[in-house]
């Protein structure tokens, strides 16, 4: 790789943000990045529906191993991030021959694998479920703790690629299903809720998080965030020193987040790392000065981190497939509304969200 | 004028929200538009900078006389709206043939002259500055009360168009070096302090304001909105009341300011009308959950009016021409820091602004 025309931070106000994937997120990052006076280029595969599209001075439509339209873009903007975890390392690394992209390549390779990611959370002294990997079907109908949960080691998300396994040969039958993609089995927690901690580092190495929100799943998809969650204050400042340890360990720039499981003795395992903008950060958009869209695009452009600080309480709804149908009696509710731009509505898809704040009730 | 093709409100997410110039103000409602899920297209002339080309989904960059392409643009929104209150009432009224404009062509020009615009304010019991109409040097030359400020009637803004007169000979030095344009004299009004009412208007008749922000000038130009002002309650109360009589009497659809003096013996005199979202209102995008610009997109949109509700107290700041440079100190600063991705700095220019926010101390 060369360090040729790479970055010089920060990019100045006028200048590009380049951004790989042109879904919700990309579109909110998109609207931060506006407010600072920066113009955002989405590159979005032509399959796609690309809502991003609609928000950026420019966009460019081709596949992410177009090595042509890569580079043309890489040229046309000042640094790169990305906005879906799954973006192929090849296509980052192809990328920054040209420009910076933040986060790296190589954190990205390590967040795509689930067991390489656990590895590394461990590795840092901190707590997950118990893991182990699996190769094979034997490996699968040897497993020695059930219930468990099998999850395919790459592309998994809102639930995909994974099964509840009782026993060795539900475990097998699931690894097929999987058509033998190497897995990684979870033992099952007995957690009393699930929170997760949004932080941001820069470029610099300085270091912020939001205050963790409480999360409630429905179908593997996040319905709900809250802010005060139930952690206690010593809880909260747990997550966000696990936060710290993960990106510094990372030499990360951007926000990301950190899914955690709380226990019912008060200990925090790490769930997940989601090396990009988060679904249960969007309440940020609205009960803090600085969203989490602003403090990525203040990191990844070199700029001084936002304050993180919470102006209000907040309650993030998901609106899923056919609930944003109801858009006007949504607006009429007393919430803010924001909506994603998507053509098409399609069951499970995210489609917008609403967040309803109150006066701030405590500090954590 | 035909009402055929007009709207059929209300408009939808994914819909289109035409909007008449490309500037700072047009920028802010394109963002606050795609919050929602609808799709933006701006019309630009060709010799101005238009910074919300950069967050559009479409943009047509052509004269406001130029028929065929207003035809265009009209037929490719669901409904049109504009960001700068000298848009050629020719230019509404013949978009208006296509597709529904609001605020309305009569509106728009009531609000261009400030004799009809002063006229129509008392005629509703209002009070104003004592004005009067100068159509001829032997007009100015007669005036009876100096000091006082002559301006031309229409194009004024940001102190432009408008000159202090200590005597008749001096007025009419002035009204010759305006042209010979059609004048208004105001007199001097020995007010306390400047304050302004943002005020909301649906399709519906529905009507709501935010709390009326303090206002400091400089050369002519915002410098600074304080919220909350210090307007007592009752005079809040009343700023609001004056904003709803103004609007119901326009049946006015969308935002708009109205500008105020607060006298000394603590009576309100209507200063102008903006039929626009307007600076002093900037503020609105940090300490509310709803902004003026999503409130007027919602409007114009046949949408339920969001909540004009503040959650914090704020103080906006203007960044005029140079001061704008010194962006990465201004992110540094802890507040929102908003710049208009304008090309050029040039004295004067708007070129964004910061808010601060602190704990909401009054309900007013």
């Amino acid at each position: 790789m060369s360090d040729v025309k790479r970055l010089t931070a920060p990019v100045a106000p006028g200048g590009t943000i380049g951004i790989l994937g042109g879904g919700q997120l990309g579109r909110m990052l998109a609207l931060a990045a506006a407010r600072l006076g920066l113009k955002t280029h989405i590159y979005s595969p032509p399959n796609d529906d690309a809502p991003a599209f609609q928000v950026s001075d420019a966009q460019t439509l081709a596949a992410f191993d177009d090595k042509a339209a890569l580079t043309k873009f890489a040229e046309a903007c000042d640094v790169v991030t990305f906005e879906w975890e799954n973006v192929p390392v090849a296509t980052v690394e192809h990328i920054a021959q040209t420009r910076a992209v933040y986060p790296s390549a190589k954190t990205l390779g390590v967040t795509q694998d689930r067991f390489d990611e656990k590895s590394f959370v461990t590795s840092l002294g901190l707590k997950t479920a118990p893991f182990s990997k699996i190769d094979s079907v034997n490996d699968a109908r040897a497993i020695a703790n059930a219930p468990a949960i099998l999850k395919t080691r790459r592309m998994g998300y809102d639930g995909k690629g994974q099964a509840k396994v009782k026993s060795g040969d539900d475990a097998a039958r699931a690894f097929e299903s999987f058509k033998g993609a190497p897995c990684i089995l979870e033992g099952f927690v007995d957690f009393e809720f699930e929170a997760s901690v949004i932080g941001v580092r820069g470029i610099d190495g300085s270091f912020a998080a939001y205050d963790p929100p409480e999360n409630a799943h429905g179908d593997h998809i996040l319905r709900r965030s809250t802010v005060p969650s139930r952690l206690s204050t010593a809880q909260a400042d747990d997550a966000k020193a696990i936060a710290k340890k993960i990106a510094d360990a990372l030499s990360y720039v951007g926000v990301f987040a950190v899914e955690l499981f709380v226990m019912k003795n008060d200990g925090l395992l790490v769930n997940e790392i989601a090396p990009r903008v988060h679904n249960s950060g969007h309440w940020t958009i609205d009960a803090c000065l600085v969203s989490q869209f602003e403090n990525h695009i203040r990191a990844v452009a070199g700029w001084p981190l936002g304050s993180t600080e919470r102006h209000s309480d907040a309650v993030m709804e998901n609106l899923i497939g056919e609930e944003a149908v109801d858009w006007k009696a949504l607006a009429a509710k007393g919430g803010a509304l924001h909506l994603y731009g998507k053509q098409e509505i399609r069951a499970g898809r995210k489609m917008g969200h609403v967040t309803y704040i109150t006066p701030k009730t405590s500090a954590r």
